[in-house]
């Protein structure tokens, strides 16, 4: 059973889980066809857990071919459903600290069944369906009463966190709002003044459309990092325009294939993560979902570890301009 | 000059340092002997700026051969020398957000005159002669009003952050309490408490000598973390009894040994990061100083950087047990 065990003095928390120990790493597989080993690919379904949701042909059956998305749950999962211990449901295990079952929900998202490796490989209609079952897991999740928040993220390349090669992203479910989506109070929203004041200022602009914008944020902590924001007011990704779905598909496209163009990586070309922030489930305050992009060399060393502030070769300014000649 | 950027609604900090994207990499040097170019060799001083301080012999002179700690500034600075804002002497830097001026220090100690890439190469003088130098560091550093914090930390090998092979550490001084300092204050010691169910418990014990233990903390955010503490109350380091820094050295020593024998590695078999947590200058309330210790496996993906939870799949009561048997 993973242990989520909290610190109450320095508010560190962690979620020990030896099961993710077992995975397997396919990027070092060299001489095995990707079609025989890989579980996300079309034909391979029996070698995931039996999916849980899944956009398929009219006529194809469950766990078989015939799908355009597919979730399963996570093999080696970092949290494993069952009864919430009550201080995790009432937040106190967050003041207390000290250790609770390892509760929630771990899932896969494949987001294609032809084995592409990156966001930038993926059809503009590929992107839009994942996105749609984004929204779709979060309209389903919304609805049990055990979930306080849900992370949907993406690992892309060995050096980003990813163990396998094939296109996929991945959704956490929690009882209880993780510390730092623990934000400061604010009857406005406070993202809307400062979308606002960035378009106007214009620098850290990488790119608008009609109703998103694209940009690296002043308190960039890596280079190349971006946030990808609907221009209007929107809390929730659950509950977002569904007739916007097609032009944030082409534009995460883009931005990703800029990003890859920018020359910002060191080793790994095809690494980053992406993190979908979106309003907890129950909270009060205002928040205004976005995407933020985190490019593969966001990482830390003994300075961030030690003191938690990073330090960014690239100002945010700069790389919003090697963005947008990309 | 370096930025100092801070988030008011998330407290994310951030030190934007576009001289730090000049740095030579010196990994990836296959064909030139490093005794050509390796700034931190022996008779290499000229490569490096002047030095700040150093152990040598009587009668060698500054910059010159005959050293056995050299300190020097960091030539690709993540903060810079010059007039302290006041918003960030007053600390109103950190609730305001915005930006200011990068002031602070920024300093290479090089460990030792030899090429060695790790302190398990190092002899137990080496060893002991390097943490005199942050204590040295650290009891000057002190007298001057401009700093409230100093970290000192290593980074050793290129997938910990290092840039340069040869065995150094870096000592960044800020003007102000970084946010991850700012802990629950309390009139007792909470460490000294810690540390004694810790050694009753015995389970996340690697090893304890006359006056130092070393553990694997119970909220470990990583596989293979350790901390290293004195057992007796000290807040300082560079106040701490100089009469076991030799029994400190030789623990430093074998507790990286270990780390390296125990194959937490994936791929990178000589890296990992070094903390000093120590009490910043000034600040009131309880410390208890004590090295953390992060292998190379301390990454973050998706998850960690949307929720700031680590995923550890190797419990510390495990990485104990495999320090112990190393």
């Amino acid at each position: 059973m993973p242990e989520y065990r909290q610190d109450p003095m320095t508010g560190r928390m962690v979620i020990i889980a030896e099961e993710r120990a077992e995975r397997p790493h396919q990027f070092d597989i060299e001489n095995t066809p990707y079609k025989d080993v890989c579980p996300f690919c079309e034909g391979n379904e029996s070698l995931t857990p039996p999916e849980t949701a899944a956009f398929r042909n009219a006529n194809s059956k469950p766990n078989t071919p015939g799908w355009s998305v597919r979730v399963v749950p996570n093999k080696y999962p970092a949290v494993v459903s069952g009864n919430v211990p009550p201080c995790l449901l009432d937040q106190s295990f967050l003041q207390s600290g000290g250790k609770a079952d390892g509760i929630g929900l771990h899932e896969v998202i494949i987001d294609t069944p032809r084995h592409v490796l990156s966001i930038s490989g993926l059809t503009h209609t590929e992107v839009a369906d994942m996105l749609g079952m984004y929204r779709l897991r979060l309209q389903t999740l919304r609805s049990d009463s055990r979930w306080a928040f849900v992370q949907i993220f993406k690992n892309v390349g060995a050096s980003a966190g990813a163990s396998l090669p094939h296109s996929h992203s991945q959704l956490i479910a929690l009882p209880f709002l993780p510390p730092t989506a623990i934000l400061k109070s604010s009857a406005d929203c406070l993202w809307c003044e400062r979308l606002a004041s960035e378009i106007r200022c214009g620098e850290r602009i990488v790119e608008e459309t009609a109703h998103f914008v694209v940009l690296c944020p002043f308190v960039s902590r890596f280079a190349g990092e971006i946030e990808i924001y609907p221009k209007q007011h929107e809390a929730d990704f659950d509950r977002s325009d569904t007739s916007r779905l097609g032009e944030l598909a082409e534009l995460l496209h883009r931005t990703i294939t800029r990003l890859e163009k920018a020359v910002f990586w060191m080793k790994d070309p095809l690494a980053y993560n992406i993190v979908l922030k979106t309003k907890p489930f129950g909270m009060e305050r205002e928040f205004h979902w976005h995407f933020s992009i985190l490019p593969s060399l966001a990482r830390a060393a003994g300075f961030e570890w030690g003191t938690g502030l990073h330090i960014n070769p690239i100002s945010p300014e700069r790389a919003a301009q090697r963005l947008r000649e990309a």
